[in-house]
């Protein structure tokens, strides 16, 4: 039944699985490796709740999980194969003893044991030390483990010293689901199997970096949570940065987990810190009031449901981020990020320096520079963009910016996209760490970020003011102006 | 009516009207320039042959022309305008005093005298000398001249040394048709107005190049001329090395004709000679016999209308050439050229060199170097071939080639694409010499092609035999595994 699988078979213990994360994504995506054949045959799926259910209740969650979430009619066949790995505990989280119940379902012996965390990060030490009393953590045993992961720099000790008291970090999976997106991984192929590229990566050729995070949505009825952490907590000190470790990362020797980390590592390491004498010339806050996205009136950040209308929390920023090393010494990264955005989409642009010395400055008074734009999503694609001379007579060579294309829908017509999860999942059953953030890494990106944090603070400055629906406060294009460049939009 | 047209109205003299040349190619690029109003008010078109015509007849002629090979309906209008500008004078040209006639038609101080030398280079002489002698030689003048230009260095200078008795350098206007070509003009586009390749376009980066001109046809009805010179002189001496040259040449300060040229010229000088010794491993010559081509038989080239069936004349070239620069140093370009090739086309490949480490071994044993496509004709464009992660899970990250695509059809849809001959005629009209070839880029041409000529000779061996709608000899393909490559196709 399985494509050459080379893994053991494992019980993946979901716990929360009757949360958010767990029905929309999680029970959608094992469901996609089971129509793929990608899970071994022997491997279980453990639901654990609070909740009183048999078996057969907790089947009737999942299909109705996969019927309301997944985005294609659900395949009879692949629905039986799949609600036949399933297995679920009641398991009070805070109860040790509850524990115990586990251990009648899973096999430590035949089986690789995978402990999801699909749960508030409050409840990670408890499950630790549950599973640990109930005998179910050996050197095998892993743990995968979902953000936020704290709050600050502080805080995520706390959470990680909890983890390793239990588990060494080689058994321990931190998810950023970015790191599991086709395009995200395509990073490295463009970056590392192309010449073209791997001769420009540098400050020789390349004048500065555009990386765009934008959604068109707001916090959508999650304001209690989303207000204590804002955008920097919940965008930039994990998506934003990885997607910028990977793009400013020396080439690894190869493409071991490790290897990886330790290179990415390195860039978070040399990010030049931010402090209250330099935040508002390097750093745009921003929070949305009302506008129109997508033509429709949509009410600004402090009139959302359950709103406390004296909130500073920003639901947009723009950072200009310089690493100090060889390889990018005077390159700025520009991050920009916020909710209620004009467009829902993500992207990359490399902007190559301009040419030294221009010979068609007749008809050409400014060459504009080369881009590469990587575009994450939607519409997944590379596009280049080059000059080229306009056919055509006339006393002087007229030239225009024309873009070379490859969309992936295009090229890749007959693969569908899997979702970064269903990836991710595989990884940590097949027991490959590349995808999955290291504890340094974590609080390298939480010490730089906190340094923004803490400048803020001292500033006592309120985020700015932007209509939903446009890019951000006008300060935000007044940084780049400054530096004379301009967004990419 | 014209267009922001800088350049003072001319007598465009065509010498050999009547020609296949003139009525293919010359009479309606004039045409096209008419309808596109680039020709000035007062420019005047002066047919000269031996037939005694009078002007309504000679409109007759020019009609028919248009008619026969224009590729789009005549436009009445733009006709009616074209017409209006002609003259005619039956001129023997080898009889001085019938140039005496021009002197009546032409007017010297308010057009500039441009005359296109559309005959056998024979003639060349004796039209100079009956210019000068009815006193139309001014500074302004200028001659246009077509190829061949010469069968050899030595008489290419007899025919150079003959104009420039009567003309200076920055009169003579020497044509390669190539250079007119709207693609073989981007080439410099590209090259200079974009950093991503200007940062790659040395022995660093690049393996090495292709250049491809390949032709479906055969002799077609002139085995004399064309037994007498072969695809080494045909084709190679001038459109391939000036292909070469503007892909190979350092940056020039600006575009104007010298700049342009003595970079040009750099790059023919420092070809390395092929001599007798060498001349078995760095060149194939062939000749076609009997075949398949796009489906249908053809003749052997010894079996065309005409044919010596003791030639040994060439109708295929590959060419393995090297510069001697510090740009190009151990970079080969590839040179392939032949008569009954498989499909018409003019390619240029540039092979980028491999990454100096593969990181993504396990999947992709080699990984396959980038590819910089030039396509001249037909389906102008420019492919960048790129390695890109094939989306999809499974355990191994799987790479694919692919390509990104600019279509000059597609993305400039509105502009038809100008012939070569519109372009240089302009060019000669506008006064501007960039797009012609100096005499002593013909020279150091031939120069090296005598050394290659003169090395078969010594060698004494009959061309190698391929079937017409093959790729050449087999010794084409075993040129290029020696030295561990192949040919594009």
């Amino acid at each position: 039944m399985a494509k050459s699988l080379s893994h053991k078979p494992c019980d993946l213990v979901l716990f929360g699985t009757k949360g958010d994360l767990a029905r929309r994504k999680l029970i959608p995506s094992l469901y996609q490796l089971e129509r793929a054949q990608l899970l071994a045959e022997d491997t279980k799926i453990v639901g654990i709740a609070r909740d009183k259910h048999d078996l057969k209740g907790y089947k009737k969650v999942v299909s109705e999980s996969l019927k309301e979430f997944l985005k294609e009619p659900v395949d009879k066949e692949v629905e039986k194969r799949f609600l036949a790995r399933l297995e679920y505990c009641k398991v009070d989280m805070t109860v040790k003893d509850d524990y115990l119940k586990i251990a009648d379902v899973v096999d430590l012996e035949s089986r690789t044991m995978v402990n999801y965390f699909s749960t508030p990060p409050s409840v990670f030490g408890a499950i630790c030390e549950g599973l640990s009393h109930a005998g179910l953590v050996n050197e095998e045993t892993r743990v995968v483990v979902e953000k936020p992961i704290g709050h600050c720099l502080e805080s995520s000790k706390v959470i990680n010293d909890k983890i390793a008291e239990h588990f060494n970090e080689n058994q321990i999976y931190r998810i950023d689901h970015y790191l599991g997106k086709e395009t995200v991984l395509n990073l490295l192929v463009l970056r590392f199997a192309n010449a073209i590229f791997t001769n420009n990566w540098d400050h020789e050729c390349i004048d500065h970096v555009q990386i765009s995070v934008a959604e068109s949505v707001g916090v959508e009825g999650r304001w209690g949570y989303y207000d204590d952490a804002g955008q920097m907590r919940d965008m930039v000190q994990n998506h934003l940065l990885q997607i910028l470790s990977l793009l400013a990362m020396e080439p690894p020797v190869d493409v071991s987990a490790d290897s990886i980390r330790n290179e990415k590592l390195k860039v978070l390491k040399a990010l030049r810190p931010i402090t209250v004498d330099d935040a508002s010339e390097k750093t745009v806050r921003g929070q949305y009031t009302k506008g129109f996205v997508n033509g429709q009136q949509v009410p600004g950040y402090l009139e959302e449901e359950g709103a406390n209308t004296e909130s500073d929390t920003e639901t947009f920023v723009s950072i200009r981020v310089d690493i100090d090393n060889w390889r990018w010494a005077g390159v700025p990264f520009y991050l920009r990020t916020g909710k209620r955005m004009p467009i829902k989409g993500t992207e990359i642009v490399v902007h190559f320096k301009e040419l030294p010395h221009n010979i068609f400055k007749e008809t050409y008074k400014t060459l504009p520079a080369n881009k590469l734009i990587i575009r994450l999503q939607p519409h997944e694609g590379v596009e280049i963009h080059l000059m080229n001379k306009v056919p055509g007579l006339g006393e002087k060579m007229e030239l225009q910016q024309t873009k070379l294309d490859l969309s992936f829908s295009d090229t890749f017509k007959n693969d569908r996209i899997a979702d970064a999860y269903e990836r991710l999942m595989l990884e940590a059953m097949l027991g490959n760490q590349s995808l999955f953030v290291r504890r340094d890494e974590v609080e390298a990106a939480w010490a730089w970020v906190d340094g923004i944090l803490d400048a803020w603070d001292k500033s006592n400055e309120s985020p700015k003011d932007y209509s939903a629906g446009s890019w951000g406060p006008v300060a935000s294009i007044a940084m780049l102006a400054k530096d004379d460049r301009e967004w990419d939009e």
